[in-house]
C-alpha cells in the first residue's frame, strides 16, 4: 500500500474529527457543566478546529481498526488526542513561550484573542481530553477508559510531552546564560521522543487499549509508534532544514537561526535521510506480524517519511 | 460536633495529602514516562506543596467516611483535586491573569521560577490529576475510576472552574472598556459557583462515587455541598471586606479596591452574613437524613462559616 492511501485515510479522519469537534465544542453545558462563556469556547474553537493534519486520531483510528475495535470509540479517543495536541501548541505559542505570532496562517489564540484567554481555552482543552475519554459514550467497560486516560494523562504529562517542551526551553537556553545547549544525540532524542514521540506512542497505544490487543501485540504496536514518531520529528527537522517556506506553510530554516539543536544539524542532511529510512524500516519490521491488516500502518509510515508539509 | 472537630480532621488531612503529593512528585519517572525534568518538577512542587487548607481533599475523605469507602482511594482522589487546585492557582496568578507576586506568603510560581515554567507546571499538574484517578491503585472498578475522572474534568473545565475564571476575568472589565462589570446577584452566584463552587462540589461527588452511594444520597451530597461552596466564598468575601490582613494571610480590602462584584457589595456585611447563615442551614438539612454519621459534615459546614483565613 502506499503513502497514498494513508492520505486519503488522513482526509476522511480529518472531516470526522472537525465534525465531531465542533459539535462538542457547541455551547450548551454538558451535564455537570453550569454555563459555557462565550469568548472561551471561541478560543477552544479557534484553537482546535480548521486544520491539522490529525495524524494522531489517523494512527488510533487505524490500530484500532487492525483490532476489529468499533470505530466511534477510537474516534472519541482520537479527539481527546487532538484536545491536547492543541491546547500545547496554544501554550507553546505564547509570549512567555515561543512568542508564535501565526499558527497553519492564522493568527495564533493569543494574538486572535488575549495571553489570558490563551492560557484557559488551553486549560479547558486538557480538561475536555479527559472528559471525552472518561465518557461512557467512548467505551462500554470502564476499565478500558480508565486506561485510556492514565495513557494520555503519562504522555501528556510532566514524564512525556509537557517534561519535553520544558526540556526544548532548556535546550534553547532559556535558563542559563541564554545561549542554546550543545545537546549530544542520546539528549536530542529524549527530548524529541518526548515532546512528539510520546502522545504519537499514545495515539497507537490507545487503539490498541480499544481492539482489546494482547501484550504481545501492544508490544508491536508501541515499537511500530515510537519508530513512526522519531521519524516524525527527523522529516520535521529535514522540511525546515530544505522545504521551501510556501509548500511547510510556516517558516522554515528556523531552527538553524535560532541554533536550536536537531539531528540534521548533528547527523548533517544525507546522515538525517539515512536515519529517516532505518527508522521507517524498524516500523514496517514491527508490524510484519500483522501481514495485510497493517497495511494501512504500513502506508502511514511511508506517509511520514515522505510528507511535504 | 463543633467546627473545632473538622479542624482536627484538616490537620490530619493536609500531613497525609503532603506526604502522598510529595511522593507523587519524586524524580523517578513513571511507567509510560521517559524523564522527569527537574526544574518542572521543582516548580510543580513549590505549586502543590507546603500549604493550603486542603478542605477539597478533606471533603472527598470524609464523604466516603459517611458511606464506608476505602480511605487510601479517597485520598488519591483528593491528591487529584489539590492537583487541579494548585494548578488553577500558578495559572490565575500569571500576569496575563490576576499577576499576583505572592501565595500563602510565599513567592507565586512564576516569581520562583519564570512564566513559562510556571505555565508548564500548571499543565502538567492538570495531566498528573487525571494520572491519579485512572491509576488502578485508586479504586480496583474501572467503571469507579472513570467516573471520577469524569466528574473532575467536567467540573475543572469550560464549564466548571476555568470557565468561573474566564467569566471573573470579563466581570473585571478585561475584554470592554476596562470598567468592572455591575453583575446581577444571579450573574455573581453563577460565577462563584463555577469558579469555586464546581471543584467543591466535585470533591465532595467524589466521595460519593467512591462509596457507592445511590442516587438519592448522591442528590443530598450534592445539595450539602454546592451550599458549602457557596458558603465558603460569602465567607471569603466576607474576610476581604472585613479581615485584618495579617491573619488572612493576603491583601484585604483588594476586592473593593478593584471594584469586583462581590455578595458583600452587592448585600452589604449584614447581609452577607444572613446569607452565610441560610446556606450553613441549608448545608445541615442537606445531610440531615445521614443522622451521626454526617457527622463531620455539619462540623465542615460550621467550620466554612467560622474561618478566620
Amino acid at each position: 500500500m502506499q503513502p497514498a492511501a494513508f492520505e486519503a485515510h488522513l482526509a476522511k479522519v480529518a472531516d470526522a474529527v472537525e465534525a465531531a469537534l465542533s459539535a462538542l465544542l457547541g455551547d450548551a453545558p454538558a451535564p455537570g457543566e453550569t454555563a459555557r462563556p462565550d469568548r472561551l469556547l471561541a478560543a477552544m474553537r479557534h484553537a482546535a478546529l480548521g486544520g491539522g493534519k490529525r495524524l494522531r486520531p489517523a494512527l488510533t483510528l487505524a490500530v484500532a481498526e487492525l483490532f476489529g475495535a468499533d470505530g466511534e470509540g477510537a474516534l472519541r479517543a482520537g479527539l481527546a488526542l487532538e484536545c491536547v495536541h492543541a491546547y500545547s501548541l496554544v501554550h507553546d505559542d505564547l509570549p512567555s513561550m515561543d512568542d508564535d505570532d501565526l499558527r497553519r496562517g492564522r493568527p495564533t489564540v493569543h494574538r486572535a484573542f488575549d495571553d489570558a484567554t490563551a492560557i484557559l481555552a488551553g486549560d479547558a482543552l486538557q480538561s475536555l481530553a479527559f472528559d471525552i475519554l472518561s465518557d461512557p459514550r467512548t467505551h462500554p467497560d470502564g476499565a478500558v477508559r480508565a486506561e485510556l486516560v492514565l495513557t494520555l494523562a503519562r504522555a501528556a504529562g510532566l514524564g512525556g510531552m509537557v517534561g519535553g517542551q520544558m526540556f526544548d526551553l532548556a535546550a534553547e537556553g532559556r535558563f542559563a546564560d541564554g545561549r542554546p545547549l550543545a545537546l549530544a544525540e542520546t539528549e536530542i532524542l529524549k527530548l524529541q521522543a518526548m515532546k512528539t514521540g510520546a502522545l504519537i506512542e499514545a495515539a497507537a497505544t490507545m487503539g490498541a487499549i480499544l481492539g482489546g490487543a494482547g501484550a504481545e501485540a501492544r508490544a508491536a504496536i508501541s515499537t511500530y509508534a515510537r519508530a513512526v514518531g522519531a521519524a516524525f520529528q527527523v522529516a520535521d527537522d529535514l522540511l525546515d532544514a530544505e522545504g521551501e517556506s510556501a509548500a511547510v506553510g510556516k517558516a522554515t530554516g528556523k531552527d538553524a537561526a535560532a541554533g536550536k539543536a536537531t539531528l540534521v544539524g548533528l547527523l548533517g542532511v544525507a546522515g538525517a535521510r539515512a536515519r529517516l529510512d532505518r527508522l521507517t524500516a524498524d516500523a514496517l519490521e514491527a508490524v510484519a506480524p500483522f501481514g495485510a491488516r497493517a497495511d494501512l500502518l504500513r502506508a502511514a509510515a511511508g506517509f511520514v517519511a515522505v510528507r511535504k508539509s
